[in-house]
């Protein structure tokens, strides 16, 4: 759909290919309360490959992806009292919400039945919105954060989805509290970040992995306290009951009793990850010991701001592979093998279409 | 095991028949902190059947079944400063924990991993314990709770499991504010109690039976607010998103995603029922909206207490159908077949065997 505003180059897959291809289109008129921001750079998500491909049936081709957006302000609306042109902002998985429901007023947008999402998502005006794979963005200004100074725009880039999913999950359920014991299942975009920030937050933090090649990463340079293999009996039988919470963010499926038994009683298992089989739950496994299962999408726009400024505080990045724009189709091949570490990054603006 | 004290006359399986027939046995020496309870009734919970059968193969034979305790003290301890002869009391599904552990020091002792359950359980002088279906019982003081006057016996009986389970589940996750809207899935021994004490903690209470034929009896005579027939796409499509919190208490396996779409996002879905085969827990189906699922066993001595005194506040005992001791075994068969409205208590004191 023609919007009529600013014209912009991006990415598109057309078809459940889901090969991206440079796609021109024009953003919405910008809003009084609209900021618009250059994109700088975008991370790549696990998201992105299924809706580009089709796989949750929804895609609205052409389709732009990328909700990992860190940019600079280049124009606001004359409403707009947050940003000015020259801050160096973000923008992550929705773009707005209703603001009305009992999420939006409690605070929890990210599970507004009526969110609206950067990418593949249906705007406002009925219009499919289109992510931050393109030279440009137009957002309210209340579904934009600020970058602090001093995080590097790249490595900051996948904060914005994946830093917050995790953050929002310690926080939502009081596992930030130094001294606790946290389990971070799955060492990828967003386990590597868990155990960033499990450790910021004074954890002592256990990585939990079907591959025991991820040791010395998870020891050595990421800084986790411990080190469990999962399809090691004794080693998780010698971890049973220990762990205040898990983090489970694989998203193959996987059998999550062994990880229900490493929680101390009454723990809490957030899952963030998707898999597409279901999961097994036995009724005894939670029963036994009050255990708990909670499943986190993303988190609210206050988390998203917060999580931001706890990361330059403590000087939190993903570890990204950038890349250019022609190089998309490509990391997207060696995501679906999980072929990096740990997340890839588009230079948007440092690249010809 | 003998163990030297009183001589008492009770029920037992002697093998995963399950048949239950007399058994003469002795209870432990009622030890300085202990309290000797002549048992008036005692409830029949479906955990006893597994346990008599050996379905969890774990069964002590001979399994004294029973842990549903209302009784009258008849004999105390030397130390013993909670109860004195002739008080009215109760004792449920267990009878001793560590009280060192993490659990217990929190007050949660009943996720102790040395908790001692009241039947077939290890006691610490390494003893099977043996339940109520039997003359006396001697437990700790702490772990006897005071039966608030005013409150029948038979009827309280089952307060001490299915009471507590249902309570503890609500109080813990703040499903107890009034206003707040409960689904109460199965209208059985646990179910028809959540509704009670929803109703009396002001909350709106919906009924999900598989069952169109309970209609009349939740929101009759139980005075639920609502009920839904969980096979009936459309009415469970119209209450999707509506409620606060779930308490399932089926213990046949079934579908839980049609229950999890009911929840607002957010919602508490607490299970207290214990299917053999696992539930199906597809990771969108709690990622959306970030529902979240929990186990519930029993409750701690405090909720217990908690559990009685509010219950003889707002008059609330189970529907019962008192039997005598000669009548277990067909009991035990009618509760296989959920014949029976809504727990069978076995008049203990008052039956010759």
């Amino acid at each position: 759909m023609e919007q009529g505003g600013k014209t912009v180059l991006g990415l598109a897959a057309r078809d459940a290919s889901g090969v991206l291809s440079p796609f021109t289109f024009s953003r919405r008129v910008q809003r009084d309360d609209d900021v618009t921001i250059k994109v700088l750079f975008c991370g790549l998500c696990h998201t992105d490959l299924h809706v580009i491909k089709n796989e949750w049936g929804n895609a609205m081709y052409p389709v732009v992806p990328g909700h990992e957006v860190v940019g600079v302000v280049t124009d606001v609306g004359r409403g707009v009292t947050k940003f000015k042109a020259g801050d160096t902002v973000g923008v992550g998985y929705f773009v707005d919400a209703c603001g009305a429901c009992g999420s939006c007023r409690a605070g929890h947008e990210n599970y507004c039945p009526e969110l609206v999402l950067a990418s593949n998502g249906v705007d406002r005006d009925g219009a499919a919105t289109r992510g931050g794979f393109s030279d440009a963005v137009v957002v309210s200004q209340d579904f934009v954060v600020r970058v602090p100074d001093g995080l590097p725009p790249d490595a900051t880039a996948p904060l914005l989805c994946a830093g917050v999913t995790v953050y929002s999950s310690m926080v939502q359920f009081a596992l930030n509290e130094p001294g606790k014991r946290l389990g971070v299942v799955g060492l990828g975009g967003l386990g590597h970040l868990a155990v960033k920030f499990g450790k910021a937050f004074g954890l002592t933090v256990t990585v939990i992995s079907s591959s025991p090649g991820k040791r010395e990463e998870a020891l050595g340079r990421l800084g986790a306290d411990a080190f469990l293999v999962s399809q090691d009996a004794a080693q998780m039988k010698a971890a049973a009951g220990t762990l205040d919470g898990i983090i489970d963010t694989v998203s193959a499926g996987h059998p999550i009793v062994p990880l229900l038994a490493l929680l101390k009683p009454m723990g809490q298992m957030v899952v963030v990850g998707a898999p597409s089989t279901p999961l097994e739950l036995p009724a005894y496994a939670i029963i036994t010991g009050g255990r708990r299962v909670a499943g986190n999408g993303v988190g609210s726009i206050a988390d998203c701001q917060k999580m931001l400024d706890f990361a330059g505080e403590h000087g939190i990045t993903a570890d990204v592979e950038v890349v250019g724009m022609d190089y998309v189709n490509t990391a997207i091949e060696r995501l679906e093998r999980n072929d990096v570490r740990y997340r890839f990054v588009v230079d948007v603006a440092g690249s010809k279409l």
